[in-house]
């Protein structure tokens, strides 16, 4: 048994590799963190919500004492789930690779201009976009900006992907469903270049990388699965889903008579 | 070798069951007519498109006879697709059940009022609509009343479902992606009765079926595969998705000259 | 002084023209009927709300008793509203004229196939939808199926209207706004016939029209304004709408664990 | 007569205030920047299109020879269209104002993380957005990012502005159209601070600021009109909206066979 505060303390990069489970304490936000960290090492992570949605997480704080002697017991399901796989090619070379839980976005930068993708799925060219950006998410991603790009909501244990166009203008709108081991590539035109335009790729709005015209980049399922630890029951998704999202306020509302700023 | 003019011709109930393969001349409509009488023989079917979209057919007529040869040495792979399962119950008792090779509808007729849809998934209740429909689709039907709907693309091959509500008034906008073999129960509130408001059923645009209050559908894949013969190469989906559904005018405009009906 | 339980009471046409003011004990909707008659007559209607929204009717039950002073006193304010006014016409001729109060809808009826629609804006041809439907609303009907078709909210005393496609397959999607004196042509094109394939106009919801191959109608703003009286302050409009909005539940949604229809 | 090979040529600023008309050769973008120094000094602007869309501009390339000596011989008419003022203020100071001819957009930066942003309509609290940010574009910005963001389209006469989010998050998803003499307060809440989260006003796509936490915007009708020279008919816009929007492609898109990134 050991603690850390933060997912940047020294104890988790020493301790986490033989722990039979890691206990979260924070919002979805953390315990995505913790779920890039755990992922790879086939971890299980269960997480308690201290944020607002927790739409990841298992427990309300209340819940934890009664639940932690099924926890220390072993007594809990693994949920599965997908991750991402991405590549950052440069004038052919491999850049980079990261790794998603939930989503990886390509993204205009801090200048309102359209960038135009163009995209192939499985090899073959299928569009170019011209749009604020494109996403590929995973089952755990498509609730998060997948949600807001209108796209759809994955079962948790799917074995598949959502790609989503940003804004799209002029363009293909639908989101595409795509099985898990499909690849789609996407290449990055920046004219005028940096910093009349910018172009970002940003990992489970986490990491953030500045890209240049021509670079490429590259989506498909993950190697390694992020394993969160559950003792509810397994049909619990669809039970939820609407409620939470109905019901949790983002930002809690102002009192409806809240004066404007010009008037303070 | 037999022929008949139409699927409605006795000959087609006699020789289908003994056929290898279905050759079916006319656009996607007919296509999907044919796939629901063949689909649970198991007998494959080909389309040369004499229609607008031709998105299920193979060959555009003139292809049809350098293709010709191939099809009939049994030169071709076999396209295998999740069918959708409808059951329709009221009071408990079980009324009918269809089999749709795109989609199943269930929307307000002719009386333009919302409808209320009390949705279960899973046997775990969702949420409740106020929407002037929900329709689940198949991997086939993705493509059409949902691309409508803003649901997403799936690709052909994929063992899932696809729910998503027509027109929803403040509910829950975003689609759903099941497996194919989660289950979707639906109460259709109908308050005031007809005529005075109206719902229906309507499986893959051709059947429909009058709702009354409180009647009760399930939605689930089907037991039995459609199978459309392909001589293309496999990986065609994307790469031609976007540019059918572009290029094809579902209707021709009209010249841009053309005067207002009411100056005729 | 005069009461009448209906709006099909006889007392209604005997009395109403006379009338300084109507006050509706009713939701939404019969404040809307009630508008259609009074309108034209330019008697002022005030709602009294016991329906589910209450985004038109002035008053909650409660808060009739303090404000009737006021009102019976005169001591009110005029909210006029823009109307619509709808032209069917058949091979030419004039079939009928219609007043909306909210909104018009040229729809599919209970066949689900897409309806193809030619459209004129002010007699100058724009495009031809593929859809469920396209319908024009009022600045009041703007809150309505124009909100669950994805157009715009309009201030209610905004001289235009609001033109959106429902269920546009490929077809351009963005609503348009119109100013009130802009006049919408259009043409239903139904193949194949009746019953094959159904059209409708619906108007307010309550009046629905069957339509032919061919049948044009016509939108434009009306020449009288509906008058609702109010004693709340002027700007309410915005402070209350989103809130509305997401609080009203349209249905209550049922308990979370209501068992699904197929295990009753 | 005089002349400047970019709107930054000192020639600019010396002649611009006495001329009588203004010749504009480059695509919607040019004449866009264009029209943003004329509008004030009230100096109607052509468009010559060598861009792509083409929107704004009056004539093609070779449009102009033809078209030159009625423009010359005043023969045109003036279209006047509604501009937006925006007022930026922390801490209550006025930082700046900003003269919009498209639109402004309140928007995240770089970082891929949700905006919250508090709004007020007419000094009345309406809603908190949780979104990637939240536009209020002018009738002539209404076919650009406000297309995008699923906006109205208004015709370019009309005294109105329209109000979009920007990949809303469980808010409010449709816009709103509001009188020119409306008046939009938007406060930032951005938390954490930069650079862990970036918040920007866009100022039509070429004006980029940081803002802080708490920084406030304010929109509203511009005092001046944007004046365009046309000599086409008047009614000229619904007739080539919608195939202007079909037809222009944004990007060519790429040969169907074109090889994807990773294979070459």
């Amino acid at each position: 048994m050991w603690q850390a505060s933060s997912w940047d303390d020294p104890a988790v990069g020493e301790r986490l590799a033989g722990s039979h489970l890691v206990i979260c304490f924070g919002g979805d936000g953390t315990l995505i963190r913790g779920a890039r960290l755990t992922a790879p090492l086939g971890v299980p992570i269960v997480g308690v919500n201290f944020g607002k949605m927790g739409f990841l997480t298992e427990f309300a704080p209340h819940e934890l004492a009664p639940g932690l002697p099924a926890l220390l017991a072993g007594d809990y399901w693994l949920e599965e789930r997908l991750t991402l796989s991405v590549e950052h090619r440069r004038d052919g070379r491999l850049l980079n690779t990261y790794l998603a839980i939930n989503e990886a976005v390509v993204a205009r930068g801090r200048v309102n201009k359209l960038l135009r993708l163009h995209a192939w799925v499985d090899r073959q060219y299928m569009t170019t976009y011209a749009a604020d950006g494109l996403l590929v998410a995973t089952p755990t991603g498509s609730t998060g900006s997948n949600l807001a790009a209108g796209g759809p909501v994955l079962p948790p244990d799917m074995d598949a992907l959502v790609m989503a166009p940003v804004m799209p203008f002029i363009s293909f709108r639908n989101a595409l469903v795509l099985a898990s081991q499909s690849r789609v590539d996407v290449q990055v035109v920046l004219t005028p270049p940096p910093p009349q335009h910018e172009a970002v790729l940003a990992v489970d709005s986490g990491t953030t990388v500045n890209l240049q015209d021509g670079d490429r980049l590259s989506f498909t399922g993950g190697d390694v699965r992020s394993r969160f630890a559950r003792i509810r029951q397994k049909h619990y998704f669809h039970a939820v889903l609407v409620n939470k999202l109905q019901r949790a306020p983002i930002e809690p509302p102002l009192p409806p008579d809240t004066p404007s700023p010009s008037e303070r």
